[in-house]
């Protein structure tokens, strides 16, 4: 074949011949504006001439990148259970050491380096049920319920993949919050499931009405086969908390309306409002008494990324499965098999997390210390946020009860939303482009998560340290005043 | 609703009403044999009699587990990274030092617990660019070509993932070998993508031949698109390590036919037999020429799981992808990014076995020492596998060239098949359960790997301890001259 024929020869795949589903996902997260900022960093770092000295980015909730500190007990755990000699070592703790050894046990061969049973190793499992027991005050759970998973992230998806089924009007639809958390869209997307939207009211600080969820399932039944409702408790983007009541509710709709509940519970340690309290899905559907607790579905997920402990990287996390047919239960575990298991580290501190120093014991006054801390800095980062952002003509802000994000509401100049649109951008996206370039600060767009028509966000986590976060705060402020003034 | 009413709402979710393509997945590795060997393991436990002490697990090649020792230098590298603390201890070698401080910097906030790239962490690519170029002979890899997953097996399944779409006769079919590692078929079970046979061939030590390969192409483009190409070098379950000229043919198959090659090389370390060498797929495609080099499309995946350092609780993993389109790939990394990214301690890990201790750094002789323990004592087992097993009449046995198992065909008696088949079990899957009932040894049926009709196999793994393997040999050896015997 000649040089020529050589470079002809057609891939085999090519953008117009791979998985037409793969195409259609997005995730804004990690979209164009974090690919700008990590240019923008490179260039930085080249002695690029920018008008700002660093990038700071509050795209993301990764709260060790944004300089929190790890929980030494949970650190000094896992160093021990990946190198056992230290055990020897007598600056350990006692109560770290007797927890590595307990989760050693509980590996095959003593090591973290076996693969563990695919639903996760059986001592963690029962690590998570007496947790949940010990927060939704004694409501029993079963350890055969609990699936331990690859973050949240990976639950979310395998859950999804179990219910999605049908063709045309028969097509799995599952409801999702708007704004919600891309990880939703995408996986619906990969799977060819259809999105029902349902709007948080963003006037009532993003609460849930149950009268806008039977609106779009209303809207859905003409045209696919709705199955699933999908909450994020605490939000993300939104950063509320779901009172009691409405939770109650939820249920109540779930139930008349047969659908099967999804509560992403990842940030249930991430309350920060005093009017507000955490309260499980579960908590509410067992004391709703037998009509609700024996028959609806529930899956509830939780994670070690986010909450006191930040540990994103570890990728580690659980769901509970509640009313889940038996046979369907077998095929999930069967699915799950062919992963063959989540990350044993991971594991390891999801049991720690579940798990911690308790009251006596060597490392329980630190441990206390440190969670508190961590907890109490987000609750004043999330005040200081609300704060700052509303004395800005032109945004307005939530309360950021819970999570760990602002998703405050921006007005556009008509200008600029027609520079935006010419160019084929959303508003925000462009919004948020021309802050990244100005200020080095990187923000998603509310487009990225959903909204309203005709109305822009931005998505920003409260992560940064206090300082950093004032500057950027102020910086926001300038920015928007300056962007305003340009575009009128 | 009356408490009748309550137990009669009918499940959302159940077997008849899940998503099809998952209840289509099978997973022999981890199937019912695996769950009846951990009934017993408990029974044991109890202090029910056995007519055995101890359940002896085979079926998996998880080393760690069967008692074989991490590498020290990893495990203090990555207790290092784990609780940073330990940088300041003067017992830890210099080089695990560095080498964690390399690790670190390389993390948001000097921390595992971030979040990485979703290809992966930079350095590490980088890393295991350089270690392609060492064991390719200097062929090129550029680190944007690496993506760092969560195990091979998540690599394996992207891919697909990327490769199928189209409906009926148009629809995806994927070639695989037979036998076969499940995670494959039940890959594409899961994505309907049509799976397409070729049989290795067993009277010539399991080599691949291109007229079977040509064959079963041929059959089934009557029926599907097929578009992929997979082979397992050294192999699963077969044992098996190709010839350069096999896979200069493979190769040259898969050109002239348009196929893209999948090349799951993750027991690459793994090679006992003198007159074998581990070929890369790359390495080859590059000496064939810029006609093969600048066009075949093919994906290499490697792993933490296997080799020598067996470390499959962690997850580690990368693949290369090499002439891959590039809008392809920009998809590729819009969909990794879906799942935010590989467990940074796998990465870590990954990183430390493409770049383990050198010549004349501190841990280099105790690193040699361990890898080369590790991997005489599975050339030592693979020979005493091959040597038993052809002992006993009615099992014959290829040389275990590679990987970490043996295959071996065994003669199953005419009544032994018409009870299982009355018993609607596959034959071999009756011998297995036999034999895990009388024994206590826990082996995978032939059947759920996939093998020529009317042959029956065993999956076993020669990585128990060389005196229980030898136990287990004879057990075996016992059990089959027995089971013959009653069944003549
Ligand atoms: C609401 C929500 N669910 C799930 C996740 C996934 O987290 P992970 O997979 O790291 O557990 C996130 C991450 O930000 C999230 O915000
Ligand atoms: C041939 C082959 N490929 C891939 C895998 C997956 O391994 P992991 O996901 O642990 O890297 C295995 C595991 O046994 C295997 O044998």
């Amino acid at each position: 074949m000649s040089e020529n024929g050589v470079s002809s020869r057609a891939k085999v795949l090519t953008i117009d011949t791979m998985n037409p589903t793969v195409k259609k996902v997005e995730y804004a997260v990690r979209g164009p504006i974090v690919q700008r900022a990590l240019e923008l960093e490179r260039e930085l770092s080249q002695g690029m001439k920018k008008p700002f000295v660093e990038v700071i980015k509050a795209n993301i909730g990764d709260a060790h990148a944004m300089g929190q500190q790890p929980i030494t007990f949970f650190r000094q755990v896992l160093a021990l259970c990946s190198y056992p000699e230290l055990l020897n070592d007598t600056t350990f703790p006692e109560d770290a050491k007797s927890r590595a050894r307990r989760i050693l046990q509980s590996c095959g061969g003593y090591s973290m380096g076996s693969y563990s049973a695919s639903q996760g190793i059986e001592s963690v499992r029962q690590d998570v049920a007496r947790y949940i027991e010990r927060r939704d005050d004694g409501v029993p759970c079963d350890p055969d319920d609990i699936y331990l998973t690859t973050g949240a992230s990976d639950g979310i998806v395998t859950v999804l993949k179990l219910l999605v089924c049908g063709e045309g009007a028969a097509r799995t639809g599952v409801m999702i919050s708007i704004p919600q958390y891309p990880l939703y869209s995408a996986a619906l997307a990969e799977l060819s499931a259809v999105q029902i939207n349902y709007y948080l009211n963003e006037e009532t600080c993003w609460s849930m009405d149950i009268s806008e969820l039977q609106r779009a399932l209303d809207e859905a039944r003409r045209h696919c086969n709705p199955r699933a409702l999908c909450i994020i408790n605490p939000g993300n983007p939104t950063g509320q908390v779901q009172s009691r009541q409405c939770i109650e509710d939820v249920i109540r709709f779930a139930a008349k309306e047969r659908l099967f509940l999804m509560a992403d519970e990842v940030y249930q340690d991430n309350v920060y409002a005093d009017s507000c309290k955490f309260h499980s899905f579960k908590k509410v559907l067992f004391d709703m008494g037998p009509e609700y607790s024996n028959t609806v579905e529930l899956v509830s997920f939780h994670s070690t990324s986010k909450c006191y402990m930040g540990e994103c990287g570890f990728r580690g996390g659980y769901m509970e499965i509640i009313n889940m047919d038996d046979e369907v239960k077998a095929q999930l575990t069967k699915l799950v098999s062919v992963r063959l298991c989540p990350p044993v580290p991971g594991q390891a501190l999801m049991d720690l997390v579940v798990n911690p120093p308790q009251t006596g014991e060597p490392s329980y006054d630190k441990f206390i210390k440190e969670r508190t801390a961590t907890l109490s800095a987000l609750a004043e980062k999330a005040t200081l946020t609300e704060q700052v952002l509303n004395t800005v003509q032109g945004i307005s802000c939530n309360p950021v009860q819970g999570a760990m994000y602002s998703f405050p509401r921006i007005t556009i100049p008509e200008k600029a939303i027609k520079e935006a649109t010419d160019n084929g951008q959303q508003p925000d996206m462009f919004y948020c482009m021309k802050l990244l370039e100005e200020t080095g600060i990187c923000l998603v767009p509310g487009s990225g998560f959903g909204q309203k028509d005709g109305t822009y966000h931005f998505r920003m986590t409260i992560l940064p340290p206090k300082d950093k976060l004032t500057i950027l705060l102020n910086k926001v402020k300038e920015f928007h005043q300056k962007f305003t003034q340009q575009y009128s």
